[in-house]
């Protein structure tokens, strides 16, 4: 066996370690009775801990050392790239340094619980504290290992080869325009108000249609499920996609979950089939992930054609009627408008603003230019400068997202990345075909997905995000196409 | 650290691979859609194999021989003599044989499925052939190892420390009188005729109902799941414990197997809280787990008593009364005694005689004495000469169980032994507290729990199924206690 072949081997088996731990977080979330929770910790904790010591041992070293005689294809030399990239992130942390990591982002997870169920801040500061001095102690051993800035070790964790200095300017340019635009936005649609719906649709109504949308935008019910969980999220693996969303009060809530992530279910089913289980075959990076999920929920299921073509479906499935169910009334429910003090409820001209505030808080805490204990104020005044509004409370303010509690610096920039990505990408899709927009009106996601397949799925990570993008779009990644899509859709 | 310190550590993360193939399983029969079953048998394999890896280790040898010179109390030493015993289990095995086996096994699973779909035996001769040969190479292989007989090293993987002579007058007494009990049960309960159920309880109403009498049993919900799936079984760990059963046009059979899955689990749930994860924290065998589902399931839950209090729980439930829903018809039904081709579907009078029949067929098929090619008329033969009646086809005959294809020889006996062992802990449980048959009557499993707690549950794996069996009910596993009960509740 070849050295290039025996380290695809190893490799498959880490995947397989990854699997499973995919399919165990997925009970976790979904279907683990609570007193479960302390075993499975201990499940993932050990899965962890072996792949880790599967990937850092020195013999993978010597076959990616020896395989450098072998004659590899391009894809295979693509392949033995990523190996060299996750072992380089496994091999760059000392191992105390991840045990600490680990036992402090335990800790602060459940302290920001509690902190935010209280609305307490000082309940969570000595935790996120500890987090905040070893991340910076991680990102500083990251930046010395691969030779560069220590915020972008950080980014490189979640969307390989991005820069910082590359956000910068894009962050500028969306911070120059969209808090005008979305004053001006919120004021000309004030003049044009969404008729309330009438009826308030039962979670077991809205549970019956979700496999529908589904299905057309081609999930694969055979490779996959759909349940419910808190927080909807996209996991599982490529032949076994997983999807969860929430049944509330308003069911666009939960069906727009439901798109958003068929959106991500998509992309990792579309994964090239020859490569699965092997790094090259995994997805690029949640930038490009983020933005297969908003390019389905935003771009394409938020299109008054894809709304036209929703509308009858919600009074059939609902059996509703009237005005408030009426192609129009939904297009203006679903592209409505304002400045909220809630990432994870808003609109798409206002989330890159909770992002750049997010960004530059967690550069600052990083850098030590702010003191965990001066976040509550930073968040305040940032959310007044950028949104225009203030949090009465942290709980509202910096104590409503998990990221930082559970040491995911570095992760923010890929959402607004993605939404960038996904109006880049859906324009070019439009330009390639223009029956796009006509196809999902009859609810056919099949033209647009015969152009994210190519460009999009089936690299892989063969290429890098910067790569795929300007192959696909023929220019790099940047607000052109998303301030051009606000502007259509948003626009007086 | 000690030397018998780290090896509680390693067999911890042992416990927590296990824990996680658990919950793989689960999923697999009970969620994982179609497309997932092959990423999921490599996950499997995966998990399988590290495990063995880090169990044949030679650092755990150097370590179980450092343990010789520490001080341990007695669980510490029995844990210390299981951990010997699943490490001679896994070292008995050349690699080269543990790779064959699962292979056979899967390429034979495949074709019994085929095979038994088709009614063609044919199909799966020439796989079964293969099987039977390396299981026969593994006994072999083990019996060498363990110093014992083939047999008996098949058996130890199911259920330590028991030999085929113990068995061997067992399963001669059930003989010598159960055919003419079973005929002669036959005869007299065909002059009372239980009433037909006048009405089909739908799968909903059957599922609604599921979680009380699971609830009474003192199934813990925060701590297990009730779900459904194509066989019944009992999965997960003991903190979270999965129980599945089938909702199909007899209520009674769902119901059935919910209390009889609900005995493994208590069994789970009730093993030693102290030495979880660990060896002798286990389930002492699969003759122990049987006894304690045929215990809940057979001697408590088919109980007169049990009955009255569940027929007005039925009548609730389901919306229906008259003769048929009345207690006295209910037990009609639940001992309703008669000779039949699947074992799966058998009374507990005719049980052991199909597991006679395997036990007798499966050391033929190992000591060489019987072809695959004879198995279809050996098992028509042994079926007339035990139940009285022939199989039409194969499909009925030796193509119902999965045990053989999928390699697991020395199983079957346990499912009888733990029909004895649960007639004999019931006698001792009911021995020693006289109101345990009453507060079934009121759907109190307190009392009987509060035996079985010290007498089973709690022992672990500290003690043999012989000494647990010995200590707790005064005698040797035998068939007295079980013939009693048979002649109690059948007896004309």
């Amino acid at each position: 066996m070849s050295a290039y072949a025996e380290l695809e081997r190893r490799f498959k088996r880490l995947d397989d370690l990854a699997g499973a731990q995919a399919q165990l977080q997925w009970d976790g979330a979904v279907m683990m009775p609570p007193g479960g929770a302390t075993a499975r910790a201990e499940q993932l904790a050990t899965l962890a801990g072996l792949s880790h010591q599967l990937l850092v041992t020195p013999e993978i070293g010597d076959l990616l050392e020896q395989s450098e005689a072998e004659a590899l294809d391009p894809w295979q030399t693509a392949n033995r790239e990523e190996m060299r990239r996750l072992r380089r992130h496994a091999r760059a942390l000392p191992a105390d340094l991840v045990e600490a990591l680990s036992q402090a982002t335990s800790a602060s997870e459940m302290a920001w619980r509690e902190a935010r169920h209280d609305d307490d801040f000082a309940r969570l500061q000595p935790d996120l504290e500890g987090v905040v001095d070893l991340t910076r102690q991680a990102a500083a051993a990251k930046a010395s290992a691969f030779d560069c800035q220590p915020y972008d070790a950080l980014l490189d964790a979640y969307d390989p080869g991005t820069k910082w200095a590359q956000i910068v300017p894009i962050f500028n340019e969306l911070e120059s325009f969209l808090p005008e635009f979305l004053a001006a936005t919120a004021q000309h649609q004030a003049a044009q108000p969404a008729i309330p719906f009438d009826v308030e649709i039962p979670a077991d109504a809205q549970r019956a249609l979700a496999p529908r949308p589904l299905a057309a935008l081609g999930f694969d019910f055979a490779h996959g499920r759909l349940d419910e969980s808190h927080h909807p999220f996209s996991g599982g693996t490529p032949d076994d996609v997983r999807l969860t969303t929430r049944y509330g009060p308003d069911f666009s809530h939960a069906l727009m979950a439901v798109l958003h992530e068929g959106g991500h279910g998509l992309y990792e089913r579309g994964l090239p089939a020859a490569w699965r289980g092997q790094p090259v075959g995994q997805a690029r990076g949640m930038t490009l992930h983020e933005s297969q999920s908003l390019i389905i929920e935003m771009q394409a299921c938020r299109s008054p054609q894809f709304l036209a073509w929703l509308a009858p479906e919600l009074c059939r499935a609902f059996q509703v009627s009237g005005p408030a169910w009426q192609t129009e009334n939904l297009i203006r429910h679903s592209h409505r408008v304002a400045p909220g003090l809630i990432r994870v409820d808003a609109d798409e001209v206002s989330y890159p603003l909770h992002i750049i505030l997010r960004a530059r808080l967690e550069r600052a805490l990083l850098a030590g230019d702010l003191k965990v204990a001066e976040l509550p104020g930073a968040w305040r005044d940032g959310m007044q400068a950028l949104l225009g509004i203030t949090p009465a409370d942290d709980r509202d303010g910096c104590l409503q997202d998990i990221h930082w509690p559970e040491g995911a610096f570095g992760y923010f920039p890929t959402y607004t990345l993605g939404a960038l990505a996904a109006a880049q990408f859906f324009a070019a899709a439009r330009s390639a075909d223009s029956g796009i927009p006509e196809a999902l009106g009859r609810g056919d996601f099949g033209p647009l997905l015969a152009w994210l397949r190519p460009n999009v799925h089936e690299i892989g990570s063969s290429l890098s995000t910067a790569e795929i993008v300007t192959r696909a779009t023929g220019a790099p990644l940047g607000t052109a196409a998303f301030r051009s899509h606000l502007e259509a859709r948003y626009g007086a």
